[in-house]
């Protein structure tokens, strides 16, 4: 392990559940769906809105709920009514206003390598929402900055720790998803910690497989990232 | 007028169009609206809509696009098709997709100052939705760094500053609302200018008037910014 100075931490479904509260969502479209299709045909097209809809929208909750009410109108040929579309609406106000549950262990983690390293947390969605998250999570007083970025490819990573006066080989990123959180970090010199998270949103699937010893490593649980950082696993 | 080194420039109607994208899109929802209600009601209920639903959507096209959704349930008592509620869903998408219209003199003053002064993009609404206009706009090359926030409160501007080791009395800022431009940053002891846009939205207007000689300036347009710099005003 090379002598980390900042540690970057992904936040949805690193820091506090994410995909659990989606989860809990789509379980009630397909419901509210079920008497126009099956669940298999309601996931896949709402899937298929939302990757059509990246683009334009962005990651985050409220992109998420324009592309489920356009999913019901389309599966439904139209047949939606208007108050099925508000109960849709509120579904997605109930997600902005969900209470932050932290993993198991972020808390005492985050505390943990606080006194010793420069926090940021870079993480992707609305703006406000992961604002509001942060102030929820009671974390953000351990964080030097937060960056909620558009898109969290090699480019972003570059752009951000130039801004800090970071060099990639003081940097480890720590995330759930490979796609964002490893690979792109990785490609610039950079390390990274995969902690998977049991539940993963398939726009962050990815068949890559880490290629870079030394620079990247694999936890079951944050909890395992003081242990790492003080170069004992 | 003293030493400026950084420009912040707001971008919707500092730089480019913006509320008169918005008015044509009031102009089609009124339309859309109008066998349930006059005009003038359409315009209130949806601006008292949008005005609850700021604290949890924050600024941006997407938020708009799911308070004109509900008002437009609300406004027909539930009556509204599932086709009229996607044509709204066009309109949006339409106004994410359209391009961006400088406004007369932007290009040529910010090519002007940007040899001579560092320059920040500082403004609010949808992460990606800013960056892209940023991106179409041709300018962005011309900026050190673009700021996309929650929130344009004097907190705000500090810590944007803090973080790029500027002191307040080498910042000027630009922009077309005194709420969101000019007020915070005179308050924290930096200066500002006031370019008015033919359009406000009801959202960004304040009575409060600037008092602050020598550090708060009003210009017709864009293209005397420079000559302001220079002093020579």
């Amino acid at each position: 392990m090379r002598h980390i100075r900042v540690v970057g931490l992904d936040a949805d479904d690193t820091l506090w559940h994410n995909e659990t509260i989606f989860e809990r969502m789509h379980e009630r479209y397909r419901a509210l769906l079920a008497r126009y299709h099956d669940a298999l045909t309601v996931d896949r097209t709402l899937l298929a809105t939302e990757t059509r809809n990246l683009e334009l929208y962005g990651y985050g909750v409220k992109g998420f709920m324009l592309s489920s009410i356009e999913t019901a109108i389309e599966l439904s040929d139209g047949k939606i009514s208007a108050g099925e579309i508000r109960t849709l609406i509120h579904l997605g106000r109930e997600m902005l206003a969900h209470p932050v549950e932290l993993l198991e262990g972020a808390r005492e983690t985050i505390a943990s390598i606080a006194p010793s390293h420069r926090l940021l947390l870079i993480t992707k969605g609305d703006l406000r929402d992961q604002q509001r998250k942060l102030a929820k999570s009671g974390l953000a007083s351990h964080f030097e900055q937060i960056e909620i970025v558009a898109e969290k490819d090699s480019a972003t990573y570059a752009t951000i720790l130039h801004r800090h006066g970071i060099v990639p080989e003081e940097f480890l990123m720590v995330g759930n998803s490979l796609k964002s959180d490893i690979l792109p970090v990785l490609a610039i010199g950079g390390g990274a910690v995969h902690v998977p998270y049991h539940l993963q949103w398939a726009q962050d699937q990815t068949d890559a497989l880490p290629d870079a010893p030394g620079r990247f490593f694999e936890l079951a649980s944050i909890r395992e990232l003081p242990r790492l950082l003080r170069g004992e696993s």
